[in-house]
Formats: C-alpha cells, structure tokens, sequence
C-alpha cells in the first residue's frame, strides 16, 4: 500500500474517490502543461474555461440536466442558499416549508425574515424520526413554493417520494443525497447541494434552476451576489469562483460517470446501507434512529442503550481507525455517513467492529 | 527540472509559492498520518481546528494584529464584502468612498442599495491613473465609515499613506497588495482581502474587523451568512468553511513567515518592481500608465503606442511562455500582476523579453 487511508465517516465534508485525488495531486505542479497548478489559474483563462464547461457538462450528462435549467457554482454553502431561495423565489411572499429536522429547520427560520412561511407537515411531534405524509399538503394557492430537504443530515431521514406539491415550484435541498441516486429533474423549480459531501471540497453549492425562476426585479436589498440571474448571466464567472471545487467537483462527475453513472450508484449505495441497516436491524445493542421506510442510505444514525456508551463506542470506534462516528452535538448518538466514496469494504469493516463490540459488551 | 512551470502575470488567481505547492501535493493523500486528504476531513475535527488556528495565528503573527481585532474567513469574495460592509457598518446610513478605479466603483455601486454614500475624493478625472489627494477630506460628522480601495487591481494604483479620516472608521480592501508589504493594522477599522491575488486559491476572503464594530443589531434583511458578528461568534465556522483555502493560505503564512515576514517581501517587492518601472521609464515603444508616486507594486499597466500593437505583444509573450498579460478587458493594454509569489527572475526574464520585442519592432 502506498498510503495508509481511513475509513472516514464524516457527515462532511466527507470521503472522495481514491484515484480522483491522486489525479489531483499529480496535475498539482503543471496542470495539463499549462505551466501551473489549477490554484493558480486565472478564472477567465481558456484553460480554466475548459475545466468549467467541462465540469458543467458532466454535471448535466450525469443528472440528464434539460436545457431550461440553469447549472451555477456558487460560494458560501448551504447557509447562503437557505436566503438565496426566499429571496429570489418570494414573489407573493408565501411559501410552504415540510420540516423534516435540522435543515430544514435552519431554512425556515432564514425564510421567516422574507415573507410568511407556512409549514404543512412536521416530523416534529416524533422528534424528526421520520418523512410526513405529503401526498395532500395543504398549499395556500399564493404560495410561491415548496421546499423540501431531502435528506437530513443530522436525523438521518430522506425523501423515498416527492411531496404532491399540486402544481407548485418544488425546492429542494439535496446536499447530502446529491448524485447518490438518479433524479428527475423536471420535478423540481430548483435544486442546490452542498458539494462537501457526496462530491468535493467544501466551499460551494450547485445550484440547479429552471430558467423561468431566474428574476430581475428582485428587491433593491438583494445583494449582488445573491441574485441567481447574475450568477446565470455570467456563467458562474460574475465574479471569481471557487475555482479548485469546480475543478475537485468536475473530476468527480468525471468518475461517476465513468463508473457507471448514478443508476450504479445508486445500486452500490442500496447495498452499502443494507450491510449497516440489517446488522442494527438484527442487533439487541445498537439501535436506527429511524422508520424504515424514511432511512436515508447516505446517513445512518443509531444509539446504544445509553449516551455513556455512545461516547464509549465511539471512542473505540476511533482507536480502531474508524473516523468521525459521533451523532451531531445537537442529537447526540452515533452516525455513520456513507457517501459515494466510502467504499463497501468500509461499511462492512465497520459492521464487523461494531458486532465485535456488542458480542464483548453487551 | 521535475516540472515546467510558467511565469504567469495573471491579476488573480495567481501564482503561489513552488514550495508551498509541493507540500500541499505531497499530503494529498494522507495529511500527517490522519488517513486522509485535508479536502475529506470534517471542519469540526481537532485535524481540521488546528490547520484553521494555525492559520489564524500565524497571519496574526505576520500582520502583528493585536487581539481587539477579529480574523473571519467568509466565502463570496469581493462582491460579497461589498455588500457585507455597508449591511454591517451602516448605522446612520452614510458613508464616505474614495473613488480610484474600478474595485471602489463597484463597492461604491453596492453601497447605494444600503444608504448615502459621499465621494469626497475622486480619480475620474484623470482616468484613474492616479490616487487622489486625501489629505482633508469632506466627512461629514455622521459618516459612519470611509472606503478605500487600497490598490487598483484593474487600474495599477496605490495608496502610499492612508487617509486622513479624521477620526472615524476606515474601512480598506487590501486585495492586491495583502501581505505584500507591512500593515499598520490600528489604522484600520476593517480590512478585507479576496485571498486569491497574493496568498492562495480563490473562494475566500480575509476579514480582520476591529471587535468594536462586531454588531447584532442589523435589519432583518441582512441574510445570517452577511452578518460579521455571526462569523465572529462562531470562530469562522458557522458552518462549513472553505476549508482547502484556509489550509493552502495558511501554508503561504508560514512561508512568508518563514522567509523574513512582511518587511522582507516588501523589500522583495520593490526591488521586483523596479526592474520592471525603471524599464518602462527608459523605453520610447512600452508606456506605465499611471502617475510616478501612485504605482502599485503589485500591477503594472503599461501600453504600446497602439492597441494593434498591444495585442502583437500580448501574443508574442504568450507564445514566449509569459501568461496572463493582457489588461482587463474594460481598460485593454497590458498588464504585468507581480505578487508575492513571482520570482525576481520572472521579472527580469520578462522585461528581457520586452526590450528584445521592443529593438526588433520600433
């Protein structure tokens, strides 16, 4: 072995694919001849050009983007986006929130300070332990949107079906599922992500939108920078980009789709997550956090039968090589996050641990 | 030689330190024994925390920035800090902007969506080739800041003594010129630097903002991502940062650190930016631009006697392995961005080049 690697389950920002990084080290001096590193590069530079088109078209293969929608590269993460959203979609000043956990959580508390939001289903009342039905949402007829997250990081939930949203502009933030499985984009206004964990290096998020939402007669508060027309308008170039994420994002589009794109992906996330799932399923120490039917295969939260040994799992868990377990501060536990790059393997190592330790412990 | 590498003159992003290149490539794939790549780890692990303190005090110790100061690392650039100053600083809704060039014409246009802004000095008139006299300025008694743009990245003019802002806030974008020469920080009540010209790779801004000034008290309308205060709080890691920059900018402070600090680049500064003044000065085909005691040591304009024959030199140094030598596109010329990072040699190679063009084509 080369190098030693560990089997890291951050929530993110998370794994990448072995061979991309070693791509990125080996362009790190000369980037295709050019003379210089991908760091270094002008971002209006044909070469920079390249990789940004390249990157972008790759994207729109992967998820089979239409032509009406938009694709931008934008900085400042998903608590950018939580104001961007209300602030260019509010037209009416309404629109409907599902709160599912935490994100969404965060996404409705920003909304608040643009217009009214409405909440037609909560998880709330079983501490966001699961999806709510939303096939009949009621939906003021002004409401300008509604927004989902697809998958909540923290809690461990995701979307297994869209919310009937009769007709609306459906938003959707799929940072933590992002290019995991296949997705229809025509069902959606806008999708943005988070790259940090199922792509690249934090510090941007894809914003996915269709070009009819796209306005310029925004508030005169909006900044510049969070306007998506702008953004649009420019290409992802008004202003310098990140341009080392753009180029980490595009070579990971590269590899998905080399590797089957995220049909096979998404078979290879099924499995993974079944390895997790049917050990805690079958386990009288561990136990999932959440109702089958809403688990998330990206982020797999489960207890022991006390917080104390939580910490102590947890702690085992590192000194065998075994990174970033602990549950978020705000809901203790553990989680393990198995995005696209943790390979089976690791899924199946940590399994093995964990049965180790139960067999010794319980 | 293991690899070619090229003198690229690009005004940002632009070249960084060979070694400081060879480091980062050399711990791709497993940063000191953690098993993985800075771009996987989790911004919340003790690996990452201390990359990011790390940082934080080493560009503390370069700039001596006492503790009454907060450092932020913000995503959005400089178009984000346009609107983040005025949003942030704004109190009684007027301030003074020095008019120099382009970057303070843009922070002047984002400022008006958020109040008055006054214009006691400008360099219109003169085409902005010069830094205008700022030695008694109208303030009125209620301007709540004054805005320089420190260095003309478009333009090629510095500020060689602050203003006089008779007392109240001076608030400075230090792009083009951050760490390039020693910085009387005290002066200052707010320093923000797009970090993509003299330190590392774009997608980050340096804040470094008198604590006094750290306010809660905003319109609601300003997104919790635009609230200094909010970054402050949370030690730059409200939520996930652009961890990789941090990292790669934090390897240029311990470089610069290493290699005789601000004053030592400074030196180095002048002395690269001479060869080439002294060469524009003595040449009767290549013009400077701007005003003698205004020049930016970081980006050279200069002109031939034709615009014809700008873009004949701009393809021929090109084509001589010099990149990135035209000027921006709203001023055309050409322009030679010689921070930190380029070597003395790139210099003089450079201006061998252009005295060999010039004999063969005047």
């Amino acid at each position: 072995m080369k190098y030693s690697r560990s089997y890291n389950f951050s929530a993110g920002p998370a794994m990448m694919p072995e061979e991309v990084l070693e791509e990125i080290a080996a362009e790190m001096m000369n980037y295709h001849g050019s003379g210089m590193s991908v760091m270094e590069m002008s971002h209006r530079s044909p070469v920079f050009q390249e990789i940004l088109e390249q990157a972008e078209s790759d994207l729109r293969k992967l998820m089979h983007i239409p032509e009406t929608y938009e694709v931008l590269f934008v900085q400042g993460g998903g608590t950018l986006q939580f104001a961007m959203v209300p602030m260019n979609l509010m037209k009416n000043g309404v629109a409907c929130y599902i709160e599912t956990g935490s994100w969404s959580r965060k996404a409705i508390a920003e909304a608040q300070k643009y217009g009214e939001v409405q909440i037609p289903a909560s998880a709330a009342d079983r501490n966001f332990t699961y999806i709510p039905d939303c096939s009949d949402l009621d939906i003021p007829e002004n409401a300008d949107y509604v927004y989902i997250c697809e998958n909540e990081t923290i809690n461990g939930t995701a979307f297994s079906h869209l919310p009937n949203v009769k007709g609306k502009v459906l938003v959707s933030d799929q940072s933590s599922l992002f290019l995991s499985r296949p997705c229809h984009v025509e069902d959606y206004g806008l999708i943005w992500a988070g790259v940090q964990k199922n792509v690249g290096p934090a510090g941007m998020a894809v914003v996915i939108i269709r070009k009819d939402l796209l306005r310029k007669d925004l508030p005169p508060y909006v900044p510049t920078y969070l306007r998506y027309q702008v953004h649009a308008d420019a290409g992802s170039l008004y202003n310098t980009p990140n341009c080392w994420s753009i180029y980490c994002c595009g070579k990971v589009f590269r590899y998905l789709l080399k590797h089957g794109g995220l049909e096979a992906m998404a078979e290879r996330n099924r499995e993974k997550a079944a390895v997790l799932y049917d050990f805690l399923d079958r386990s009288v120490f561990f136990t999932g956090t959440v109702e089958k039917q809403d688990r998330s295969l990206m982020n797999v939260p489960f207890t022991t039968p006390s917080a104390e040994q939580d910490g102590e799992v947890i702690a085992a868990a590192k000194a065998a090589g075994f990174a970033n377990l602990a549950g978020h501060k705000s809901v203790g536990g553990l989680r393990a996050s198995i995005y696209n790059a943790m390979p089976k393997e690791g899924v199946e190592a940590l399994v093995d641990f964990l049965r180790k330790y139960e067999a010794a412990h319980k």
